[in-house]
């Protein structure tokens, strides 16, 4: 912003568009995302993980549950601005019951997915609105393991692996060299755990990571306890350990 | 505010993003709760802390009360603007009767809170509309004691204890030097009651506080009398106590 | 307003947020109150006192009542802008009659406050309107004599006793020192007129302000006639009577 | 306006306070009422006299009856803009037609007064509007003879005797040097036609002036004749009649 | 338009009032009609005439009528933007429907031009819209004959006599010297055709003007022939003939 | 552009008057319609001719129709934005059929412009809304053959002969020298697509014109192929005719 | 944007006129389809070839579809945002089944781009609105090969070959070259690729493009294999050609 002044009016008010035909609100929302604590997720063939850090804004404090059960066989991170989040949160689980109700079928990861880039693509739209300050992540499992990203202006694309929020690009730079096509779930606990490890400047444990999967065997969402993730963390090669 | 021309234009009108991903009206909403008086509460293993401390304009002036009961088991302070909190405090209400109606049950602290936390973040996402200046503290007990945060933007946190408004970053340290993990409602109410001395110039005494507890045994609300308050103060070390 | 370009925008087209967590709108409306006629209320053991004095803008103008009967057992002052004073006391007869609809009883004075309170509020809130310039003072008795006060903003506070409008500075430092926790009824009288004498650089007579007591008797609120105000008046001390 | 950037922002888009507490809307709006031709009204105990000056646009041209008749009993003169007053002389009778369908008895010309005055504070408090640029003058007969004013801002008092428009501060001055208390209603007759002389730089005649009277025994507004107005003139001095 | 930042911001967004109290769109508004082709109107004992210009935009163009029938006695020119006009016009028959609709009988001219009066000034309080930039003639014969104008601030008055548009106001001077009070029918139409005579450059002839009369025999409006025109335009002294 | 500082706040936000009584969005919008394709109309005594130049914005691409159907006796144009051009093509015949349905006959070519032009009006005096930046030409045959043109700001006019959109003021200029009121249909045809070629940079030929006519045998409306349009180009005369 | 100030105002709060008669926002919408992936269709007399560039942003993520089937016959690609193209996909869907539903038959190609072209329009018109950042290609049979292009403006087109997107200029010039009014589908097949490959600075595969052909025979839908893809590609000239 060394020339603020550059960008005058193009950002404001509502979401138009500036001459080269970017939507500065959007970018702006994208922005936001990366303020938030680093969640992720990662698809193997048996199953899809999502990991959230837990930022603790003070030791006597307990941050709300990052990870959420969105139907039976879908679980949901929203990263980026924490009240935006609980609206997209709540929304998707409408969503999902509506998709019952409707087609008297549970609705696909891809499905979810879209609807809510839709949602979400109507804030960048409308004047008195502003764009979410989120980024979706959606896990779960269909006929196969999915995960679904959706962007604050509305897109949404389907990922192997993926990290928003703090230091996101350095852990997507971390997950694409570590993901394998062919990983067990259990490689993929770990390659989360890992990664989730590069992108904080202190040692993770099992207090500051919210782990949950959902693996093709039973198509359920679960969040793991935290000997679980204890357990996980442990088989992470020494250097990235915690000491 | 050295070159208020800088965040020209981000922080009017409605609540947009600025190029950075901030809600400059959030944080503004957030200065305003600085401004009022300090209010806190401590949890226990016994049950669930309030206290605020009166702001009294005039020696003529009897500030309207601060620690409002939701419902039978959980209480509420309002920190910030005086308006603001009788709406956010109309509206837990209305939330805690809502529940009772259509689940049947009491509703939990932290689904008050988070009710509460998605009402307000509604007010930063709409034009027409300003946040609300206001913390709210939600005090109660469901199965275990239990202390929720809502902050203007719609985040909402667990606390062991927590200190909003004027001084309340000294308070705040202060209650995470003394908290301890296993107090006794006892030690927690001379924590509240001395964490309250630290953020005020003058001496503290029963008609400068209010204070209620809801403890483990009878789930109930209960704002404590002026003796009790005063026999609290009185168990302060020297230098704490009123001289 | 020295400077006036440092505030421009933070308190225009919508009541916000300035970045130091005011709402300017609200003190400008503040301000406005100050400019209208003086008002005040005294409380004591025996009943509360309202006093306002008429600002006569000719000599051949009435000026309308200032002292509005709510309830049978409530009377209250609009100090202010006089439009927006007409639609507080309509809407404060509105919730007092609201009230025995709904409840079957008669409001009580401090309900009635924070109902006006609440109502102020939203006109500080919402885009497309103004705060109210008018402070109300609200006396009556329920079980006990009540004094209240609300302020454009939406805050309100009980009193012992309290002036609004022009040079009501001045006034509630007379007040401060004159209050008497066990005053009578009479003494309570000569206090408020010997008060609002302060307050006026002209002599004031029975012409020049009115009167109203609900006394803890009658718990009725009753407009004092001339010869009554006449009669207080020359109770005052020699240097505050009228030459 | 020397300096008009001083104004800039507090005057425009909606009505809002300037910082110290003023609508300059309002005053606009009462500059506008100033730049019409005068009107008046006159109380007697034998009744109340409306008097209007009519601005010639041109010789050619017969401008709009300036007195209306809103109820058998009242009378009223809308002295500003043209097209804001038509809209109140209707809401008028609107409002007394609503008072006798709803109380089965005619309205009072205090309440009628105070019905308008509450209409157009709410031009001043709501974005999207503007304050009406009339200020109204009522004058009837219920149990007495009653002279009621309204402000464009909401404000209205009773007056004894009551001039606006142009010039309309001389005109007050001359009223107040020659209203006696208990003029008889010729008596207050000729004291308007003689204030109505004083702010007109052509002598007024029986074409320049309409004039209305309710008097006590009929308690029914009638506007007086061409012959009667004459009548009225000739009684004036000789100073003050026509050459 | 000299120093055109000493209007800024009186005249934009909505029609608010400048300092001086005068509403700016309003009198551009006024600037509008002054654009469009002379239209006048001429009273008679023995009826009214109606005259408008008509402005050849191109040889090969036949602009509308400009002369309308709203009711059966009544004719109008809405002088001024032609799009406005044809909503007024369209508004007029409305009112004119509704009134025989609902009072049983035709609706008087002064009560027309009364009801067209409010329906623009409606257009100047508003925000969200603009003044109609049209000037109203409408003449009819109820009792006796009937010309009234209705201005874009909502204003309304009767003439003898009355010209809009172009040049109007010499032609207004011209009218004003011409007209005779016990004019007949036919002295009438020399009048509105010598007086539209001197508004314009080129010399007027049968298919430059439109004329209609509504005359006190037969109270109905009619358009006269091009035969009737030329008929009346010979009778103009030589030098305002054509040649 | 040379000052764009001059027209500044009057073009924009919402359609309002500048001091001279301009609405200069429309005038912008009609500067819209004289970039797009030249489309033109003759009437004859036989019949009316309409003409489109179709626009080839590549070689490969076919543009929509521009001479469109909207009764069975009506054709139209719509010179402009093509986007704003579909919503009126749209509506006229909403229009068309709507007459019918309601009045059961067809809608004249008169009244189906005065319609359209009512609608346009529309757009340009309310806010939140740009007038269409669309000339409509209409062109059919009631009683005998009519071509009307409405423009963005809602006026209408009757022509003979009239071209719109780009190098309009030159071909108008040469339909001007070229009309001849008593044209047989065949010439009408020959003088629409001369005018048409002296629009063109490059010749016209049967594939760079649409053609339609309505004649009044049939008063049906008809485009003609392809062959009939070679067959009246190659009645051109030679200095016009394609090499 | 070397003098951004110079079209200040014009590009901003609603999509007004410019002085010279454009749209700004339309044209800045169109930039933004132009940093989206290329996105081609070629119309054959065998039938309709879509064909989508996917852009990875991430080598482990999986773009959605860009080539959506709308109909039984036809498919369509949104180039540009894709939280816009989202929402025109399903509009488009929506405009196919009202169509059956209420006419009973298919909707043809063009009828369903006029359709989204007037949406399109209604975004560019009315306040509170952006237009969308998107071009859409409709490609399908009716009763014969139809490819048709709606503009973010609201302009629609039918093409032989169409591309949009990135690098789109460079491609249509290749289309135009290449194109052949009497192609087999096959060979349409070979110069979608081709020109798809001109538009990548990375040779093309069966990976990075998706493809899609209704042809005549079947008149359905049918998005190719891989295998498909892969063989059209080893068709190219060797130049072309991934090496």
């Amino acid at each position: 912003m060394v020339f603020p002044q550059l960008s005058r009016g193009y950002d404001r008010a509502i979401t138009v568009f500036s001459p080269d035909g970017r939507l500065l609100q959007v970018e702006y929302a994208l922005a936001a995302t990366k303020r938030a604590a680093l969640a992720l997720g990662v698809k193997s063939k048996e199953g899809v993980v999502l990991l959230a850090v837990k930022k603790y804004v003070s030791p006597l404090a307990e941050p709300p549950t990052k990870i959420h059960q969105i139907d039976k066989h879908i679980g949901a991170i929203a990263a980026g601005l924490v009240g935006d989040g609980l609206m997209l949160i709540d929304r998707s689980r409408q969503e999902a019951q509506y998709n019952k109700l409707i087609y008297g079928e549970p609705i696909t990861v891809k499905n979810l997915a879209k609807r809510i880039a839709m949602f979400k693509q109507q804030y960048t739209q409308y004047a008195g609105l502003r764009p979410f300050g989120v980024m979706m992540i959606f896990g779960g499992v269909d006929d196969q393991p999915e995960l679904y990203i959706t962007h604050p202006g509305g897109a949404f694309y389907s990922y192997e692996a993926y990290a928003a929020g703090m230091n996101s690009d350095k852990v997507n730079d971390y997950l694409r060299d570590g993901y394998k096509p062919d990983m067990s779930l259990e490689e993929a606990l770990v390659l989360a755990v890992s990664a989730a490890a590069k992108g904080q400047e202190e040692p993770i444990n099992e207090n500051t990571v919210e782990m949950a999967v959902i693996d093709t065997k039973t198509k359920e969402f679960r969040l793991l306890t935290k000997e679980e993730i204890q357990r996980i963390i442990n088989k992470l090669p020494r250097e990235e350990k915690p000491s």
